[in-house]
């Protein structure tokens, strides 16, 4: 059977969940998550996310005095470009880890810019590097879509357990999580695709039915299962435009990335209300984004607070885009009216590096009314 | 660092040559090659492939003396149709084994179907599973990209081994492979995707030294050879008009499914040449494809031999399309001209299921005139 697929995995595999004390097998994760960060082009796109650039040039830089004569570990170096900085900025040693072979050109690019006399790259998981010191900062990129997919933060805080200095600074200091209900032509889009798939799979029973003998019509159910999970039921990657932002956005999760453990991130539980802010709109469904900040620490601030954040926006949209959940059907809704949301995320059993929803949601109209909505599962693969 | 990457993994992945005694990490070959199977949608794909559900179905249904009354195993059932259609041609019992989840559905299918009492869905690996006798007949759609991509055959050959009768017969009997010099405007294409790309490269490089203080250009090199290997050589799904196919076709491999062993078909190597059939014509490169026959034995033969080819065609053309392999830059050539060709294809050692091919060529012009032309390394993932 010719299929793109060996090589080619699909998002859902055979991985262990590592919320517990379970064992991840690390032939299948390299399979499934690593292996796309050893390639440059990878690597040049998130390079050239100027927002993402400019958020860690600026703390860095503005923040000095963190990084003059202090040792720094840069948890997942990939291009070596923290390393770099960190060193630029004054430091004395920078510990640059990174798991895949992304490493040998950090190595090459450290060297290239003469840094290879403060700057070590260290091939490795984080987990199991032996690094001759402790750290004073700890800065990583780990932020995936909607800030926990692929649950790159469980690595930095391992590293920052076994590395950082009791008096350390975090770089970035805090993350938090957004949501707000949205309208999106998606909606409409991923409906018709939905349907198309299905008007063709049961063109498809009939005709193997009678050219063939088949009759396949038992497969029908879990067929539209398996397409209903993959059309209405994914979230999406979206550059949303403000405009379409409905009602107020609402933190969903705040984390201090100094004493965040992987339990407090496990799962992401939120009850929380956003009034419709437009008169007579289509609740389409919700968008999620995060932002992360580089404060310092309480007893060692940041000279220059700098905000990371992937918002909606016009002119400052970053690679992370959003994620979109979608409503199916989309609720007419309109300004004064309340949406209460039920979100409820874990990682998936399969791979602990994707993410299941559960949310639920219900409008409170201006007139008092109550509207139960839904209770919906989605994912984020 | 938003990815899309977790869980999609790349073609490019850490597991381990199987083509010799070295061990194969399961977890690893499902996350790359297993687990796209498991899909309803990918199923129903092969099976909307009319050509190939046509060579099956005539294959089982014009021979039924190979089925009446006989044990037969289908190795890779997946929805289970043709452990349907051979219990419907009347075989005495039908083993179907299915690797992946959708065994689930096969044997879901084949009670909707009532055979359960003749067809027996297992789940698991053919390597791995017992039967409580051996067959008649092994019947199997194991046939990858250019026939040999998936190296699912291997899977096969273990089956027939341990499974068949010294009397059985194997479904397909026999499959070659075939090239065939080819024109094609996907060659301008990449070749502008390829300095695209690289252009892009040189203005990122230069932005990040003004803008961001960190030289790059060490990079350069190694991103364009990881760029080069992307856009011009990797092999390329097609569905090549036959009017593209600008010379003699060659058979590069024969295979006796009944008697192959895994080291036969390990290595594809072969020399061979080609007649320009096209008057000023470009050699733009090469396309691959296959055929199978179902043919019997000598000793039991089937009554109706059937085909099933992937040549280029016009109202034939199958989901497997060709294999096309690109010559950068294209050669102008015309008829009268002869194209030697040596082309030696081994597996990837990172993973067994992709292919690494050495391609050299040279043109002997209908003066006499001998123009060596390129020896290039190709990857089919």
């Amino acid at each position: 059977m010719g299929s793109s697929a060996p090589g080619v995995a699909g998002d859902r595999t055979a991985s262990i969940n590592g919320g517990g004390a379970t064992v991840i097998d690390k032939g299948v994760d390299f399979a499934n998550y690593f292996c796309t960060y050893a390639f440059l082009y990878h690597q040049k796109e998130m390079l050239s996310d100027r927002v993402r650039m400019d958020a860690y040039y600026n703390a860095i830089f503005e923040n000095k005095h963190h990084f003059r004569g202090k040792a720094v570990l840069d948890v997942g170096t990939g291009s070596g470009i923290l390393a770099i900085w960190s060193a630029q900025a004054g430091a004395r040693k920078v510990y640059a880890v990174e798991a895949t072979k992304m490493s040998e050109h950090a190595r090459e690019l450290v060297k290239a810019n003469n840094l290879q006399d403060i700057v070590e790259v260290i091939e490795g998981s984080v987990e199991d590097v032996t690094l001759p010191e402790k750290v004073d900062v700890i800065i990583s990129e780990w932020m995936g879509y909607f800030l926990l997919r692929e649950s790159m933060f469980d690595s930095v805080i391992s590293a920052r357990d076994r590395w950082l200095k009791p008096t350390g600074v975090m770089y970035p200091s805090h993350a938090r999580m957004w949501m707000a209900p949205i309208r999106s032509g998606l909606v409409d889009q991923k409906k018709n695709d939905y349907e198309g798939s299905m008007n063709d799979w049961l063109c498809f029973v009939n005709e193997t039915k009678n050219d063939y003998g088949v009759d396949m019509s038992v497969l029908t159910k879990p067929f539209s299962e398996e397409q209903r999970k993959y059309y209405l039921q994914t979230s999406l990657w979206n550059n949303l435009h403000p405009h379409q932002v409905v009602g107020t956005a609402a933190i969903i999760k705040e984390i201090d990335c100094l004493t965040a453990t992987v339990d407090d991130i496990c799962e992401v539980r939120s009850n929380f209300s956003s009034s419709i802010l437009i008169e007579n709109t289509r609740l389409c469904g919700f968008g999620g984004w995060f932002d992360v900040h580089f404060r310092g620490r309480s007893d060692n601030p940041a000279q220059q607070e700098i905000e990371l954040t992937t918002a909606p926006s016009l002119d400052s949209s970053t690679h992370w885009g959003q994620q979109v959940f979608l409503l199916h059907p989309p609720f007419r809704t309109s300004e004064g009216d309340d949406v209460n949301v039920s979100f409820l995320m874990n990682r998936s059993k399969e791979n602990h590096r994707l993410m299941e929803v559960d949310l639920g949601c219900e409008i409170r109209q201006s007139s008092g009314k109550l509207l139960p909505l839904f209770k919906n599962k989605f994912y984020i693969e």
